[in-house]
């Protein structure tokens, strides 16, 4: 069994976003997957998909303060300039965190631990709407 | 066909660990298995599964060395600081490293390098027996 | 319905280099599928591959320049040393990065973003032919 969608995820502020509530509502033929697996794609290049802490917003903050000192915006070697300051860090951090999650579907349910969540990770000042993949498969329960 | 296993890894140090063999002996059914794909998946936010070197394990004590100075402890401006120094930068080594790896199988057998092996990455100075999730898949052979 | 193939690329020069029409030349029963997954995993510990920005070339130079800073040589407390300079850093490199991608399939093509390329990573000052494992499974068109 085989689902595929397109999500449009609304604009958010740079930083790290909670998506998982939004994932899970949208996709309501979970409940019909014993074993499977679920993968979650974006679509663009200055942003990115992670999974982590789902409870403690300052998690998700210090995420943002971590990343925007570990790559630097203007660089005086970076040539790749005219997108603006944050656009060159965006393509970095999109490719150190990654495009897309994997996660088991388990008896309907995704698979995550009790404390793991989904993050959209814009790394743009105004990236705008974001369109993710999601692409799950697996047998159905007997 | 579908397999999915939890596998409870016992508790190990902070640092770099490899999980090969351990994962290979916990799925027999590999065998059957001609073409397929296996996925780990950690169910935690401060240790996460990569792949590389399984040989020299200075490797496995430089990454340790490395991570821990690239995401240094007790940052000034960390606001995530009440569950201890290690375990913001535990979060961010986990994203920046990954909450499962995804591996080729061929002919019965994981489909790895010569040199590669699974790394089980603990970022926490007392983590604890780690649970992973294991998603096969695949045809059998004719 | 799987279909995998194994893929030699050819040396490159150290650096981020796009793959992806190589990736898809290769693998003319795409077009078969109308929802489905592609993984392709490189068999290296040394080399990896991330998706980011298809267009302009200065992203790619930037990219080797930034990771080159942010990992980089001679650390005086690396162990491992035996095999050069570029090798420790291209292991801690080739982890950040990772050594998969994993694609959505959509009516025949990859599901990706109108600015998103595959890259292959070369880590190594002399890193030879790279081989990747490509993994299709999938559903056909009705």
């Amino acid at each position: 069994m085989w689902l595929q969608r397109e999500l449009r995820l609304k604009a958010r502020p740079r930083g790290f976003h909670l998506i998982t509530d939004e994932v899970r509502e949208r996709l309501p033929e979970l409940a019909a997957i014993e074993t499977g697996m679920l993968n979650v794609f974006i679509k663009h290049t200055s942003a990115s998909l992670t999974i982590n802490e789902n409870a403690d917003p300052t998690v998700r903050a210090d995420f943002e303060s971590y990343f925007s000192r570990a790559v630097p915006e203007d660089e005086p070697y970076y040539q790749h300039t005219l997108e603006g300051s944050d656009d060159l860090p965006a393509h970095l951090k999109a490719s150190i965190l990654g495009a897309s999650v994997t996660i088991p579907i388990t008896g309907g349910e995704l698979n995550l631990g009790t404390w793991q969540g989904i993050y959209l990770c814009e790394h743009r000042n105004h990236g705008g709407a974001r369109t993710v993949v999601i692409t799950m498969q697996g047998e159905a329960g007997r």
